[in-house]
């Protein structure tokens, strides 16, 4: 058995049945082992980012790694953009890149580059297999480091000749590592304050996002009174009907500096410190009021739910019941397509269990109110900042949940960056309705231009924020990678054409003309 | 001023003129600038590797560099691919990447990454602005790193606040590094060699491939019989009638030890050894016969144009005619869309002074000789082996070079990497015809399948090497984005519409269907 058969059987072993790739020469042994290899599915990506995209949001929704295949240094770079969202989502991802041959590499032929450099500011693990012997425990130790909580991008280099020579067999897959409990001090320190009556807030993330974190953050909100909040981006929360509803906190600085003045503490639940996503002049970086202190009740690697109940039980929070969202559906919007009346329909027509990717960017800051009450949904997005992510995670949420309906909330100006996931959307036959917000621009640098100060904004300059001239026709763009589509400039046909999307199975697009 | 003008003010005085440029917050307010600042043209690509791969093209018929605009680690990382490839041409870029303000790196916010280790393997230079008052300075040292020979991809990284603070206002940019002549030893140790009537290849990159090089180069080979090659791909070569025609060393392995089998000296002008692209199992890495010695006649980054005078001199090969080709055009081809057939009619339709950017990879392999005699050219190919360069470099050239035609040979696979660049050739209305060749498979990895012994392969394996079901549909593609184009099945169609593409100012697409 190669070496790439015996990594191959690995990853089966270690419950990776899923490959995203889009491989080259020095990755043919790899994908010539998979048809050696009962368990494995592999999905092609027409380009890198999907890869990485597709398998962050397959994680997300799978709660276990699926690998990647990826082509020497240049084929990393292309999906660098989404193992950074990855990274900053926790998302377990096992990474493999093919490199040339351990003896090749010395002559600096063309796809040369240091893969290892490259890969490690986007990467939580790294490591170059050095023999066919040694890549299957390579490909453990990476699945193992993958699932080290609260979860990592592990890279595993694999060299071509540590694919085609003779390997060991496969390797045993160290157990999924678990989450280490809080100590019982932060979860004292934590009640003392909830005790206090001091104004306060409980910033959930991770884990606690889920039913049973926010169940338990719910009643501890109804015995002391403390707010709950999500962190402004979230790698998934269970909402809608049936759920505990939180906020988030708001993306612009001075909204979010407004939403956070009153408390006294912030108790951090695998969240980070509130601040900032850009800086902007004469604006803080930190977000909470000056003299407001942050707590960490659990940091993110550790268990946030075992932390809630712990603290749950301090404060005699059981006897409490959690204050869930009852179903309450709108009417859908009629008349101009507007990001708020689209959220009316999204609210009214989203389907029970739906996973709702958002990547609408600055059509979407206003999707969550008018959703809380909806039908119990899931909802993911972009931690990272990199736009492009939307498509992809679509193609791997989809994909690990085929019984459910996922829907794209997808901005034009970050969808173009990705669109090729179009095609496996297509080829895989995924069940994705994505509604296209058609604003042709990039609207949120608009607003960022006066954020930042800048001034005597001319032709030129708005020139690089405006995607239109010429207008994008996503709805050929799709249909040139085999998706169906339609455009619609009414809320009336809107509604109409994304029931229909919802009614089709497989991929179909709305392209939303704002 | 602040800092950001001042950069721009060293860049257009610093002789660039045009800024490719997918900004984001952190760059505004180098957008700003431009509009107060004469003489720099902004063009926006949709996603970064548009940006890079056009940066690289423009240099290479501009001879001199652009700039690139990035946002943050991510958008570097999605412009590293096609950097890379720039790295291997030799390219001069001023690679210009925001990054958030120096005090709000330590806040971790979600677009924070490590941008200059991301950087370094693509670069040939690195440098972060610590402040506004340094960035003028920064800027014009970044220029003359891009232009030290051979040309280099220069990264300035540029915090926000360098970018708002004011400034130290424009800097000067130092005289443009000059080649280095080579010693009069490696001239003489040259001579020596075509003076043995030895079997010696004289094997040609860079500048001598441009006319002077290849006129010197061919009185060289008439003088002493010595062969002439470049490189298996070239940065750019002229071609056609009144130049020296060269041959390439072949990409197959096995055809390229028997191109080089016989030769017992190769002279490097500029060029590398010739090694293989990839390793296979059981074929050597060095392509060269044992015994064949390789001796540097000139370093890529020396006088190489300088070299050849010298060696001619030195072998009394200025009373020889160079063998130039003549005009020769064949009938254009009918029948069934191959891509011999497509080279035969290349050959008969390529107008005079167009600019062949070559991405057609398998379909590509045998266009070099049906063109040679055809009307004068210039051929522009992919260094790195990172595909996805062609279109982007395609809308590069175009802008550098607005009174010649470009012929964008792309193939389809690489091209869905980078099609949004069909976008910007639409905006720009660049005078591109782009023939897109519609294998509908990754045909190159079929053959490699084969190549690296990769055996017993079945459906699954062949899956990721087929990028049809679904077909890709490449005129609703182009009409997405704004470019016109046509699909055409036979040889007939093809010679009529490639005709209608060269006679269409601005971008127009064939589809050709093998």
């Amino acid at each position: 058995m190669n070496g790439a058969e015996s990594l191959v059987r690995t990853l089966v072993d270690g419950g990776v049945e899923v490959c995203f790739a889009n491989p080259g020469t020095s990755e043919m042994h790899f994908v010539a082992a998979l048809d050696r290899v009962e368990g494995m599915r592999c999905v092609l990506g027409l380009f890198e980012g999907i890869v990485t995209g597709a398998a962050d949001g397959y994680a997300r929704m799978a709660d276990k790694p699926a690998a990647t295949l990826l082509h020497l240094g240049p084929g990393l770079a292309n999906g660098l953009a989404n193992l950074h969202n990855a990274v900053k989502a926790s998302t377990p991802i096992v990474n493999i890149v093919g490199d040339h041959a351990t003896y090749h590499r010395a002559y600096d032929a063309p796809l040369t580059s240091d893969i290892e450099t490259a890969a490690k500011p986007f990467s939580g693990w790294v490591r170059t297999s050095p023999d066919a012997r040694s890549v299957a425990a390579d490909g453990a130790a990476a699945i193992a480091a993958a699932r080290t909580p609260p979860g990592r991008v592990a890279t595993l280099i694999l060299p071509a000749d540590t694919a085609w020579n003779e390997g060991a067999g496969p390797a045993s897959v160290p157990p999924v590592p678990v989450r280490a409990a809080v100590s019982g001090e932060a979860v004292e320190a934590a009640a003392r304050i909830l005790r206090s009556g001091e104004p306060t807030l409980l910033l959930l993330a991770g884990p606690a996002l889920r039913e049973r974190g926010l169940e338990l953050a719910g009643r501890i909100a109804a015995a002391t009174g403390v707010r709950l909040m999500a962190q402004t981006f979230n790698a998934r929360i269970e909402r809608g009907a049936g759920r505990v509803p939180v906020e988030r906190v708001p993306y612009p600085v001075d909204l979010a500096v407004k939403a956070l003045a009153d408390f006294r503490h912030v108790i951090l639940v695998g969240s980070k410190q509130p601040v900032a996503f850009f800086a902007y002049p004469d604006k803080p970086s930190v977000l909470t009021a000056p003299g407001c202190e942050c707590h960490v009740l659990a940091r993110p690697e550790e268990d946030l739910v075992g932390a809630l109940e712990a603290l749950a039980d301090a404060l005699g929070a059981g006897r409490h019941a959690a204050p869930v969202a009852s179903l309450d559906l709108p009417v859908p919007a009629t008349g101009a397509v507007t990001p708020e009346a689209i959220s009316r329909s999204l609210a009214a027509l989203l389907p029970e269990q739906a996973i709702v990717i958002d990547e609408a960017v600055s059509s979407g800051r206003a999707f969550f109110p008018p959703t809380r009450q909806a039908r119990p949904h899931t909802w993911l997005q972009n931690m990272g900042g990199s736009i492009g992510l939307g498509l992809p995670m679509a193609t791997g949420a989809a994909l690990a949940a085929p019984d459910r309906k996922t829907v794209c909330l997808q901005a034009d100006g970050s969808g173009m960056y990705t669109l090729q996931a179009l095609w496996t959307m297509a080829r895989e036959q995924l069940d994705v309705t994505i509604v296209l917000f058609a604003n042709r621009s990039y609207a949120i640098l608009r607003g960022e231009l006066a954020n930042v100060g800048a001034e005597n904004v001319g032709r030129k300059a708005l020139d690089m924020l405006d995607i239109g001239r010429p207008d994008l026709d996503w709805v050929s763009l799709a249909r040139g990678m085999g998706v169906p589509g339609v455009r619609v400039t009414d809320m009336e046909e809107f509604n109409r054409r994304f029931a229909e999307g919802l009614a089709t199975p497989g991929p179909y697009l709305v392209e939303a003309v704002l």
